[in-house]
């Protein structure tokens, strides 16, 4: 259960003993989801959003979007970004977003269902910089994201590729979102989130990924193979960059994750209910969109509701607010039947027992809400801006114990034992007992990080601390990394396409 | 909601800043607990458990217990131990067991109600070993102990002391459970788990409690102040000692936790439904025998069943497994009308990222499956064998988190903050908004240990760690302890039967 199927490394040598990392599984909740909220309430919270599109509206900074919108019946003005959202109009649209879509992967086996009580694990995306037991925080380079992109292709209880980790600040800003894609593009046969900040990001990510896939763009329109993140500006804006790339994707069948980032107490109001309809709201402004773009299209319900520390401002994650905006996100994702995202997130500055707990609450929100999809679900530290490479190794021990303890276990003749237990009789014990023998192999859970030794043993062995032990773990996840096959024909039209592409971009700037 | 209105230490000088405990509060499970099995499932399981009792039967080593058995109906034989149950018999037994039962504490404000969608968390007992940051790990003084009992009583969030947290070893092991329940008696006002290994044990605490409260143990019996953990010798062993413990607890109205300890693929079958079918007859036999000596006593069903490392043999917990098993003995325990015992365990050798994920994976399961008490909720570490300072706090912070969290937000005109939002405006912020500024102090919760500044200022202010902010959080709440006020006759009258049962003790010896 627990041992990969992966061929051996080439360098035997330097190997320190099989991983126990969970072979690609598919994650499917197969129980009602916990409402924290009575439908009632859930209601409340949507009228609320409903009429804050109708009496506030939005400032939409795109005039492409603002287009869009007027197009499609809503109250814009020539004067102003201002877009006012008729009620009825865009529950009529939201109606119109799939319950559930698949997104392609290089490697069909590992092709994703998003929505309908599945649910995948997408690595961390978005950091500013990378960090690592040894050498601490710092801006990371091409090489470096690299290797993380080649962490995240190595673990297999991560579904989905975030984003590059960090961004490879070494290269050339305009056209460093190429080099992350040529990389998403061939050190992984999973699915990968790209950049979409823009027309042109989004358009060179569907060329590529559909290149990739031995595709065309309009192959890739009935069965998508991409999922953006577009981020509104909360409260109230959809911001140039971030309309366009959710145009974009839309207009070409792919899919986004509309996640407004409504930090209660700053950018929203300082009361959760509050913070949520305003959450609601620009969510479903976004969903729309991409509906009027394309009816059908492929689309998310972001929640990333958390709060400040109202005495310093820093913003808060994994705490009992932020578990509850999780869970009410699900009600109000499945009100809307649209899939959820949600996140596996902390405000801890070192993976310490603070980055674990602040993770878990955050994942039991996602999971006891029944998020669709889990973004950062692994190697995100400081708030965000910081991708840890001890931290991934500690979430996705994490990430593989929860993901475990979906399935429920077979109660059955067999798994009883009753046989057993009366053969074993009163004070005995069943270590040799055939029961246990035919089973002890597969029995349980391994785990990929966790040191089970007793405190004795442990001394002995040099007292590694799970960090530590992480930082060995990655380490030895890259020795043992092996690209994945790829069609020379296609890596050499992924190189011509960046090439093609950077030469534009260098004649432009 | 989050500053307690405790007096100020007098030695404030020394004091760093007041420290955010949640104040006392009752937990109460508002949803529909989580269900892991079908009910087919739990019904398999209850059979079973019922012909392992019938067919198999159980050691019961003490000869009160057997004669206790035969005489209410049971298969017993003069030339052995065993015991066979009947199936309509026990089942007709566990039935008589309450559904919930209070438990008093010297400040009636913190009785407690244990069952019927009710909650409890309670502090670590039971370890061989103390430990800090700074000490390391080493056996226990009297002193040490009674430190670490203040502790608990400065932690509101636990609602009951666990037991004394570790042994007192540089006191007479015949004796030593005296000194444990008269610190018990004086530095606590909350309720508190008393040791129960034989009558002796037993009847000194049920004696003690009586004279903290200034009542008699006639007075107990209809109000009951104790809880006694019992546990099982698993496969089907019920030790003379725990035996005597659980009689002469029933005998007097106090309550019994009876708790199997089925390691699955050691004591318990390889398969996680055997080694519950196992733990499901052990305490059903267990809460039969409560019902035997009192009709009506209260009784609890502990669930603790987790697993062993087949590689190695070492107990896990906070794992998957441990998580579902955590879950269905909450629906094992609802089939037969009990309240569930659950625990906070964890199997790491440092207060670092795995003791954390392992902790909030066993709180998953406990509060998911809706156990009524929490028992090693805060300050378990070494799988049991080890009370750490700083896991407690570490585990205060987590407690106060999920029961924050246990409690829904409000929905209305006012937290919807639809004027907010439309004063605000799109692009506008919130933090000088009057509505933020009505609400802004008591908005969310404030961390007791979680360290939320940004890294920068982490850095400056010397990477503080979370142990080691733990280690500071426990030094300041020991500096800030104040005893809660006792009559000086009751603390007379204790002291006298501490003396005197020492005498008796030292003359038997």
């Amino acid at each position: 259960m627990t041992q990969t199927s992966r061929r051996r490394p080439k360098r035997k040598s330097r190997s320190a003993g099989q991983l126990a990392k969970l072979p690609w599984k598919t994650l499917q909740y197969r129980h009602a989801p916990f409402e924290l909220l009575g439908s009632d309430a859930i209601e409340s919270i949507h009228r609320a959003a409903l009429s804050i599109l109708q009496e506030t509206g939005m400032l939409i900074l795109s005039t492409t979007a603002r287009e869009y919108f007027r197009a499609a019946g809503f109250d814009t003005s020539p004067d102003s970004e201002l877009v006012r959202f008729d009620s009825e109009l865009i529950e009529s649209l939201v109606q119109q977003a799939p319950s559930s879509f698949n997104l392609q992967a290089r490697n069909p086996a590992k092709n994703l269902k998003i929505g309908d009580g599945h649910a995948v694990f997408t690595s961390v995306g978005g950091p500013a910089y990378v960090m690592d037991l040894e050498r601490g925080r710092r801006t990371g380079s091409y090489a470096e994201m690299c290797d993380f992109i080649r962490l995240v292709q190595s673990l297999d209880i991560l579904h989905q590729e975030g984003g590059g980790g960090f961004e490879a600040m070494d290269l050339p800003a305009a056209s460093r979102h190429l080099d992350l894609f040529y990389a998403e593009c061939t050190l992984l046969d999973k699915n990968w989130v790209p950049w979409t900040m823009g027309r042109e990001q989004a358009l060179d990510a569907i060329e590529m990924a559909a290149i990739s896939l031995g595709q065309t763009p309009d192959d890739l329109v009935e069965t998508p193979a991409l999922c953006g993140i577009i981020n509104t500006n909360t409260p109230l804006q959809l911001d140039i960059p971030m309309a366009e790339g959710l145009i974009t994707m839309a207009e070409h069948g792919q899919a986004s994750a509309v996640t407004p980032f409504t930090l209660s107490g700053a950018m929203a109001p300082v009361t959760l209910a509050g913070a949520l309809a305003l959450q609601h709201a620009e969510a479903m402004a976004g969903i729309a969109l991409t509906q009027i773009v394309r009816p059908g299209a492929p689309v998310l319900y972001g929640g990333f509701t958390s709060n400040v520390d109202m005495k310093s401002g820093s913003p808060a994650f994994g705490t009992p607010e932020y578990l509850q905006a999780a869970q009410a996100s699900g009600q109000l994702a499945r009100r809307l039947g649209v899939p959820l995202r949600s996140s596996n997130v902390n405000a801890a500055n070192a993976p310490d027992a603070q980055s674990a707990y602040e993770s878990c609450l955050s994942l039991w929100g996602a999971i006891s809400g029944q998020a669709n999809m889990i973004k950062h679900a692994a190697g995100w530290l400081h708030g965000g801006l910081t991708a840890s490479l001890e931290k991934l190794i500690i979430d996705a021990e994490i990430l593989q114990m929860v993901a475990t303890s979906l399935e429920p276990f077979e109660v059955n003749a067999d798994t009883l034992a009753l046989d057993a237990i009366h053969e074993v009789g009163p004070g005995g014990h069943f270590f040799g007992s055939a029961h246990t023998m035919e089973r002890y192999q597969s029995a349980f859970y391994a785990p990929l990080l966790s040191d089970w030794s007793n405190y004795e043993t442990w001394l002995e062995s040099g007292s590694i601390g799970t960090e530590q032990h992480a930082n060995r773990i990655w380490k030895q996840l890259l020795r043992e990394y092996e690209q994945p096959p790829l069609d020379p024909a296609i890596d050499e039209a992924l190189l011509t396409y960046v090439a093609q592409r950077k030469q534009t971009i260098d004649k432009a700037n």
